[in-house]
């Protein structure tokens, strides 16, 4: 049995090329006792996985060259020497980018495939929608009648952002580029309101929308988007930082935001969180999310991309925000 | 009865100068019904008051133009038509940088002349002091053990605020401009080190004083000091935003902290708080200042210059770092 798999060659710089990459084919390891081996169904493409492959502190150690480049991904598991996990099985976990993962169970967690499409657990009912559930209730601690605004409103992410703000009763506002993501997040998301940030004024455009200022900012972007919302922060407002995707691919020094000092004025908060430090609560999550997915309040999608071999082309998609909610390789 | 004062003639550009001024004598204006004149003794320069004679929005409207510029000050009350107060009471309030106060008894508060000598009013028991001690007990939230970084460590707010810091068992570390602010740092009021940014490398004297990184820092000054303490901010770090007083008279655009993204990193939080915020605890901090004070735990000194004329050149010696302790004109 064969793996196919695909390495981190160099470290970018700037964006992401072909050449930062290299794919291979070599046979597949085998189990030990206490590992599994499991096909790789669906892989998750993040914008987090630009900040993996800096050789940099992080929250994670970057990915190495010549190692196998880091991703979340449902599997199903083909030979098993783990009790814990059955032939069969369907797992999430971090499979890495490759068609078939070895695995020794740790951070691997079962899923039912009857009880929802496996994309999704990569998207509303994984990691995605664990950073929104938690970013914009423990972090951003929005409160009914707050208005939210949000950046990549339209992806994974800032979807979820949004709509779970909108069901704890705010008001609503999405930064995402283009007529057709502004479109679909007034339309079937129910947002409040969409700036189109490719053809827009920000500052006007953030004023007319958001009259009353900005009580919680939940920021996927950084750059001139954080500038302008720290601005027009009100009273104790808070900014939930998940992401900065706009300084990401840049060979400039990160931009700092200008207007930091509104945390002073307006005795604001800002303040970072990683999904991880939420595992306690994991449950709560689950729990939420599963019912308002049944009772039909939460919509996602995913693009789905196939073949694995489209990774680094397919990453981009990230950057230039082609994708269109979720992002995922069909294996 | 005649009334010498300081108005804002212009709004300054960059630096303060005397331009920026004017000083006039009038008749002081007599006590109606429910008022009070009271002659001002000290009167308290803080960097805040850069930021009030902006013309932009912040937590209180801008002084305008031929007012009277703002400040806080002890003054005796020698007329009064408010039963609250009677003559020869001693007050704090926002007097103004002038002689005489007319006031109605809004936010004004006797204090007493035996317990403590005036100036400190201003000082460890006044704003600056309510500003260290629910900065880094509130917003900082000090645990024992951990290290914490104060710029304008020598400053009225700073030297507090690392006394605070010990008193609760933290490891403190000061930036101040001088050997001889450093020396009184680590040798009168017991920080464990300072750093001169004067004459010391910023990030590898940081690197050094603070091995293990730092949990809380408390930010005076804004600037390059601001991102090196995010680029060594701990997991779950904090920073207490007070001020940021290398950019005040800046003419350049503010300078951001670039490396805010370590809050993410790391799940940190950035927080700004104004003293006034916490009126109703106000109590809690008066009985444990004096306390600490009059154990003897806390050390505090005041720079006094004479006369209310020289405020506009006494002013700067906020800004080039020439006092010593809490800067206050005796009038």
């Amino acid at each position: 049995m064969n793996n196919t798999r695909v390495l981190l060659a160099s470290r970018p710089v700037g964006m992401p090329t072909r050449d930062n990459w290299s794919i291979e084919t070599v046979p597949a390891e085998q189990p030990v006792e206490g590992e599994f081996l499991a096909e790789v169904l669906y892989i998750s493409l993040d914008p987090a996985m630009r900040g993996w492959v800096k050789d940099a502190k992080s929250y994670l150690p970057p990915v190495g060259i010549d190692e196998v480049m880091r991703a979340g991904g449902v599997a199903r598991v083909i030979e098993s020497r783990n009790p814990a996990f059955a032939v069969g099985d369907h797992v999430v976990g971090t499979t890495g980018v490759q068609s078939h993962w070895l695995s020794n169970g740790k951070g691997a967690r079962k899923v039912d495939p009857a009880a929802a499409p496996l994309p999704k657990y990569l998207g509303v009912l994984g990691m995605p929608g664990m950073t929104a559930y938690f970013g914009i209730l423990d972090i951003g601690a929005i409160q009914e009648g707050e208005t939210v605004l949000v950046s990549g409103a339209a992806g994974a992410v800032g979807s979820l952002v949004g709509q779970i703000a909108k069901l704890k009763g705010c008001r609503v506002v999405g930064i995402a580029g283009g007529k057709e993501k502004c479109d679909y997040l007034t339309g079937e998301l129910g947002f409040d309101a969409a700036i189109d940030y490719k053809s827009e004024s920000l500052y006007p455009a953030l004023k007319a929308a958001c009259p009353k200022g900005i009580d919680v900012y939940f920021d996927n972007v950084g750059g001139e988007t954080l500038d302008a919302a720290l601005a027009m922060l009100r009273f104790k407002g808070r900014v939930a930082l998940c992401g900065a995707i706009s300084q990401y691919n840049s060979t400039e020094p990160v931009r700092g935001p200008q207007n930091y000092l509104s945390l002073l004025i307006n005795r604001g908060r800002m303040e970072g969180f990683i999904v991880f430090d939420f595992e306690k609560d994991f449950p709560r999550f689950a729990r939420d999310m599963s019912q308002w997915l049944a009772e039909g309040k939460l919509q996602s999608r995913e693009h789905i991309v196939k073949g694995i071999e489209t990774f680094p082309d397919t990453l981009l998609m990230l950057f230039d925000g082609r994708n269109q909610g979720k992002l995922v390789i069909e294996v």
